[in-house]
C-alpha cells in the first residue's frame, strides 16, 4: 500500500471528504492515496467486489453511485470512459457538488461532460492524469494530474487534489486538460517508437546494449532541447540536408534487417514540405494539419 | 569563425599535422577548427573556390587529394558520400597513413572502406558525426563524434580529434560508429515525429505555447527514462491498456483535424504484439525486424 508522507490518519476530520466512483486500477490507487493521507473516503463501484479490500481500510462503501455522491461535495469520478459517467451519475443530485472527472476522453468530450453537469448545478473540472497507477500518492514520483474547468473548483479543492499526484491548472476551457494529456501522450509514442527503432537497428550487433543506452537517452535530452528551441526559431540544419540525409538512414535499416514503418512517415513529411518549398520544420505542423 | 578556448596559434608546430578532404559546411567547420587550435592543416576540395578562404587563415592548399594525403599521416575525408572517397583517393598513397572517414554512410560501406583502406596499407577510422557545423570548434557545444574502427589510431590521434568535437569510441568493428550514428538520428526523428504531432493538436487552441513547450519538454525527458528502463525491465504500462488507450488519442487527434500519420504506425506495432499474445514493450523490437 502506498502511504503519503508525514501524513497520520489520526486527523481525518479535518480532511476534506471525498467521493470516488470506479474502482479500476487508477481509482483503487487514488483511493490509498485519500485514505492514507486521512480524508474521509466513501467509495462505489459497479461491480461490488473491489471496494470490499477498501473497506477494510477505512472506506465507506455506497450502495449506489447517487449514494456516494450524496456523502460528499468533492465528487471525483474514474470510470471506464465518458459514457460511463453519464451512466453511473443518471440518478444523482449534482446540485452544489464538485464533480471533478478524471475519465480519459477527448477535449469534446469534456466540453460536452461540462456542460452537462452545470446544467445539473455543479462545478466541473476534467483531469488527465500523467502518471500509472504505481505513482499515484508516491511523493516525488513525477507524476501529475492536468485539470481544466473551474478555476475555482480547482482553488478549492487543490489540497485534497494534491494528494494522489502533482496538480497542474491546464486552463478554463474544460479541454484543456484532456488536450494536454492526449499531446503529451502522442509525443511520448512517437518517442517510444523513434526509441525501439533504434534499439532494433542494434540488436544483435556487438553493441554494449547498457552504454548505448545511456547515450541514447543523453542525445534524445539534448534533440527535445532542440527541437522544442526551433519551434520557436527554426531548425538547426536545413530542411534540404536532413531530407538527403534520410537516404542513408533507410539503407541502415534495411542493412540492419528493421521495418522502415516508424520512421518513414516523417521523412515522407519532410519530403513533402522541402517539395512545396517550405524550409522550416515548423512547417510540419502545418502540413500536419487539414484545417490548415 | 569559431575558436577553441585557451589555444595560441603561436605553438603551431607542436599539433599534428591534419589533411583534411573535404570542404563543405562540415568540412570547412573542421578545418576552421583545427586552424584555431594550431594544428598545420592541409585542405584539399574537388571545386577549389572553398580552399581559398581557408588559405587566409592558414591552410596549405593541395593541388591533388594525393598531395594533400602525402602531406600528414592523420588524414581526414569529410566528402559527399562513401563513393566519393574511393574516386578522391584512387591515386592517393595511403602507406602508413591514418585515414579517418568522416563520410556519413551505412555500417556496411565503413566495413568494406575499412577493409579497402587496409588493404592499401593505412590504418582506418570511421566517424560519425553527432553535431551540426556551427557546434564544430565550440567547447562545450555537446556535440560529438563516435568513432570506431582502430583503437590505435583513435589513442594516438585522439588529442587532434578532440579539438572539433569530443570524441567517443563506438567499438573496433568499423560499422559501430554508423550504426551508433542511424540509431540516435532515427530515434530522433520518432522523437521529432512525436513532438510534431503534439504542437499540431494544439495549434490554434488557446493553449500557451511556451508553458506547454516546456511541460513536454519535461515529459519527454522523464518518459525516456521510463523507456530507456524498461527496455530491460517492462513497460511501466500493460499493453493491452496502452493499446486501449490509442482509441481516444486518434479520436483526439481526428477532432483537432490532425493526420494521424505519425503516431499510427507506432499504434498497429503494439497491436500486433498484442495480438500474437506477447504483452512487452520489448517485444515490439523483435516484430520490427525482419530476420528476428
Amino acid at each position: 500500500m502506498t502511504q503519503t508522507a508525514n501524513t497520520s490518519t489520526n486527523d481525518r476530520t479535518a480532511r476534506t471528504p471525498v467521493a470516488l466512483l470506479g474502482l479500476g486500477a487508477m481509482g483503487t490507487a487514488l483511493a490509498r492515496a485519500w485514505l492514507a493521507a486521512g480524508h474521509p473516503l466513501t467509495v462505489w463501484n459497479r461491480t461490488p467486489a473491489r471496494a470490499e479490500a477498501l473497506a477494510a481500510e477505512g472506506a465507506v462503501v455506497a450502495a449506489t453511485a447517487a449514494d456516494a455522491v450524496a456523502a460528499a461535495e468533492l465528487v471525483v469520478v474514474c470510470l471506464l470512459d465518458d459514457a460511463s459517467v453519464g451512466t453511473a451519475l443518471a440518478d444523482a443530485d449534482l446540485t452544489g457538488k464538485d464533480l471533478v472527472d478524471l475519465v480519459t476522453g477527448t477535449p469534446s468530450e469534456a466540453r460536452e461532460r461540462a456542460r452537462w453537469a452545470e446544467g445539473r448545478g455543479a462545478r466541473f473540472l476534467d483531469g488527465g492524469i500523467m502518471a500509472v497507477p504505481p505513482m499515484i500518492g508516491v511523493p516525488d514520483s513525477g507524476g501529475y494530474v492536468f485539470y481544466s474547468g473551474s478555476r475555482a473548483l480547482f482553488d478549492r479543492h487543490r489540497a485534497a487534489l494534491e494528494v494522489p499526484a502533482g496538480a497542474r491548472f491546464a486552463g478554463t476551457d474544460p479541454g484543456a486538460a484532456a488536450l494536454h494529456d492526449g499531446a503529451l501522450l502522442c509525443a511520448m509514442y512517437g518517442l517510444f517508437a523513434g526509441m525501439t527503432h533504434a534499439f532494433a537497428l542494434v540488436e544483435g550487433e556487438d553493441v554494449d546494449r547498457a552504454a548505448f543506452t545511456s547515450v541514447l537517452t543523453e542525445w534524445l535530452g539534448a534533440m527535445t532541447a532542440v527541437h522544442a528551441a526551433g519551434a520557436a526559431a527554426g531548425p538547426a540544419s536545413p530542411l534540404a540536408m536532413q531530407v538527403a540525409a534520410t537516404a542513408t538512414l533507410l539503407r541502415t535499416t534495411e542493412e540492419q534487417g528493421v521495418d522502415p514503418g516508424l520512421v518513414q512517415p516523417y521523412f515522407r513529411l519532410m519530403e513533402r514540405q522541402l517539395a512545396r518549398g517550405g524550409d522550416e520544420a515548423a512547417g510540419l505542423v502545418s502540413l500536419l494539419r487539414d484545417r490548415a
